[in-house]
């Protein structure tokens, strides 16, 4: 099994015990959660996979996202009290996870003929429309629409992962550049309490 | 025409008086409450054939669902005073029809070689997607994810049906044990007020 | 570059620009900004796309809408102050935006053998989606659901395009009649201030 994949998956669980987590803090019941930690974690694939044209989509292709969904929503019902004190190894997780789906969805995209730019924007689809789902589910404004430096940091990355291409890059190496490149981004701007400035008159 | 297909629209018509009922509690006006009652009767079909790449979806390929939906539209238009008094109609119409919709969607997925458990998924979205729309268009927290047992009863029921399957039962009988079976466990759900639990700490 | 191109390229920026302004409205980012004009531009013809099954969708195919899109935002970002007295300007390319987007809708279903009554849905998704996704990222009611005779001229234009199709009519002919209409009755609308009627009991 390759970094990418493991790095995927590490997301598919991070992004599933996100949603599941703010569907609860919303009291929302067990199929509540899950059918938000679902989404969550397949929403972005699933975007890029339908504007692409890519069908079945590549969740339900085979068991492997399935099964680690479901075990996701299964530990966080059992070990909620637990999981919400592990913040940090969630942020570590969820981090990995939009590396992996930016990288992901830019190399669909090219194998599918579509232009880098726009290849970028599937990228970032990927990465963040699990959690543009979510919180429209949850009846809140989308965070990253209005905290942090999250989808900025996908575009960095994105960017450094073509440029690494262009440049005839080993692909690991371009991959794991790019991961610790977004990690990188966003533990600056958390530190630093960097966002990204509002529109104003 | 057999049962299925005779469900299918029961369930097609309630699901567009639904989506007309909720609109107009939120005062919207008659092209917004006919586009949620559109979204609400067809969401959960469209995304099932999405994901499936079952292109173009099955409600545009023929008039018979336009045309369905569009008498369910004026009949809600004209009779709403009496509409609403029909509860229990509406609700009987709604559970044959998420059950209806239950089985197309595992039938729909097994047929492009999908596994079964996520058959079951692709069945549960056609049942319920349509009503998250339809709550989530209308700036609500869905219904389904707080309130009564709608989705567990028809994951249930899609195991019952899989399972009859496999027994190698009757494709009629198959179809209306897993009807019965959803109408039965809602209506003791609502009967004893069951609920799922949520999450605590 | 034919009257629909154009018309179809000026409703893109429109609509890019009016997500755009409904963001900064709500205090998002540059990113939230962003993300919503884009998907304000791209949604509805998305919509159309994915249920039709004609991917990859139009606007990830060549670099045209992308570049408008972009162009769009980062002209509302300089010259914000400036744009939101543009009221009248933005409404005038938003309506055209609108025309445009009613006629493709309805070719595009009308070539993938689309039956007439559907094509009007899919040219009024192509029209109207756009700006539902915006209000509900945006945690709104959409405001086409109760404010203004907007999907009605989408609806009123189609058919007098249709009308003229079966009639023979010269095809520029018909879609500057189509389009002038829509304004028409958007005009008219707004001077006299009618809207849809609300259900009531």
């Amino acid at each position: 099994m390759d970094l990418l994949t493991l790095a995927d998956y590490a997301g598919t669980c991070a992004f599933a015990i996100s949603g599941t987590l703010a569907a609860s803090e919303k009291k929302l019941d067990l199929f509540g959660a899950s059918f938000i930690g679902f989404v969550t974690a397949v929403g972005g694939g699933s975007l890029r996979d339908l504007l692409l044209g890519n069908t079945p989509v590549v969740w339900i292709r085979g068991m492997d996202y399935f099964i680690l969904i479901m075990a996701s929503l299964l530990f966080t019902f059992l070990f909620y009290r637990y999981i919400i004190k592990l913040k940090q190894t969630l942020f570590l997780f969820d981090t990995i996870g939009i590396g992996a789906f930016t990288i992901i969805g830019i190399e669909k995209a090219l194998s599918f003929g579509i232009n880098e730019p726009l290849a970028m924007v599937m990228g970032l689809s990927t990465a963040v429309v699990g959690g543009v789902i979510r919180d429209t589910l949850c009846n809140d404004v989308p965070l990253i629409f209005h905290k942090e430096i999250y989808a900025t940091a996908c575009i960095a990355g994105g960017t450094i992962y073509l440029l690494l291409t262009h440049l005839g890059a080993d692909t690991f190496f371009s991959q794991i550049t790019t991961m610790l490149s977004i990690i990188a981004i966003r533990l600056v701007a958390i530190k630093f309490n960097l966002s990204l400035p509002k529109i104003t008159r």
